[in-house]
């Protein structure tokens, strides 16, 4: 097939049992432009040899998962989770800067869910405005963008406690646009009658950090974690999302994060050539110009 | 125990397993005096006896599920679709005037999801509108409320795609609010940050049409359909939303609808028993008072 859209990056976790050098090979291999990682296989190399994979692979760095869970009341667990945050943006920094020209400092945000036996939703929510109060110094001196990504609300209680774009800007939007911006993941938000109107919001405020794509697929399988499609397998129309974030002016990569086993159980070079012909059939039209 | 809160109606499809006759006998039994009824175990023993019985029961009745599944396109199906919600708005109104005083004629309805083969939320959702608009005659003539039901997002796709209750009252808000109102179903919106604003906004425009609770329980089961718990055994804080809904001035029976597996396999007087308890305990501090 003809050479992937040069906005496509492929977040590792969709080739999860590839090893990051394997990842990196494998984009490469496919034609492929960029790539958004995780935290779990930079560690397992550790962060400088990483970042030498990285820069020697020519990759993009479109983001790095992930940041967050920094629901718990005051305590130890809160500050190992905001030192995990610190050295997450750390991280960031590291890689944005060992990726190639237009990588993207970026360091998505999964909120966390209730604490264990809370049912204070109210507060759980003010507890992440608190953690990045504390964290969006750091950021801004790392020059990395903190992501906050809302969640299917059929997450709210046990993963991410931030469930709509609308709610994710009203956060986001206490700092400056420059460190603290919002994901529009299609999976999270495609059901949302306000989605068009926040999008439109965040591309005003400058607040779309990261675009991601997946599809919603039908009956939902037993693990609802593990509940995204490739792109054109499921319910959404990528066409009028994307192009709402094209309009609000986002020009960044464009990631597809997969969590499904049986994409997990292919082979990590089929996943990455039948995810490029999805992302061409099904948002690649429509999809915002390359930077 | 004590006799139950008199605000508590249980909906039948808690006691699923029981008949019409087994599921009123035992609401009287155990000193209950409301109950929700579904279509099929009504037309069972066919409308005007089922009347008969439920005036001879001596219980009110506080809704009829379930109208809806309309957002199929012009054509037979939805012609067939609109037929049927035109009988159950008849059942509603003959249902309603052979329950005790106290009775509401209402008429939930679920909107249906996507039609087959089709991405197009919008539309649907414009179908839903539609629908109402043929329809709110009727109901208005028949003294009957029909009640907009926003399911939970992740039922978006396959079952409803109203999916909030903001947008549940844009739609409503087209017609008269003794006709059109919502339901308020704190398993569907406990994760709506903006829900206290929308259950005011609802209140003001008298559109509460029904009040529903039952609990949101982790980890979800492999049929997300059946993933309602009993108060109390999962994570929904249900004192702010009661108080909201008492506040917005809605004085109406409470309803617990329940799906779960395994409170179906239950005796049904011990359901009954068991919820009545569950009710006092994270509900009745709360509730609006008794008509």
């Amino acid at each position: 097939m003809s050479r992937p859209d040069p906005r496509l990056s492929i977040n590792q976790a969709t080739i999860k049992y590839a090893s990051l050098a394997d990842a990196l090979r494998v984009m490469s291999d496919s034609g492929m432009q960029s790539i958004g990682l995780w935290r779990e296989p930079v560690a397992e190399v550790g962060l400088d040899r990483a970042a030498r994979m990285l820069a020697d692979s020519g990759l993009r760095f479109s983001s790095l998962c992930r940041g967050g869970f920094f629901t718990a009341p005051e305590g130890a667990e809160r500050r190992a989770a905001l030192d995990a945050n610190r050295r997450a943006i750390e991280e960031t920094a590291t890689l944005a800067a060992a990726g190639a020209e237009g990588s993207a400092a970026v360091l998505v945000l999964v909120a966390g869910g209730l604490p264990a036996d809370s049912r204070d939703l109210v507060g759980a929510r003010e507890r992440v405005v608190d953690a990045l109060a504390e964290l969006e110094p750091e950021a801004s001196a790392a020059g990395v963008a903190l992501a906050v990504e809302p969640l299917h609300p059929m997450y709210a209680a046990d993963r991410a406690v931030v469930s709509t774009l609308g709610q994710a800007l009203d956060i986001a939007e206490r700092f400056p646009a420059a460190s603290v911006g919002v994901v529009v993941d299609t999976f999270h938000v495609w059901w949302d009658p306000d989605l068009l109107r926040q999008i439109a919001r965040a591309g005003a405020g400058g607040r779309i950090a990261s675009y991601q794509v997946c599809d919603w697929v039908t009956p939902l399988p037993a693990d609802v974690l593990l509940a995204r499609g490739m792109m054109g397998d499921g319910h959404i129309d990528f066409a009028p999302i994307t192009a709402a974030v094209a309009e609000a002016g986002y020009t960044g990569d464009i990631e597809v994060e997969i969590f499904n086993e049986s994409i997990w159980a292919e082979d990590p070079a089929s996943v990455v050539a039948r995810t490029a012909e999805a992302f061409e059939r099904c948002v690649g039209a429509t999809a915002p110009a390359a930077r």
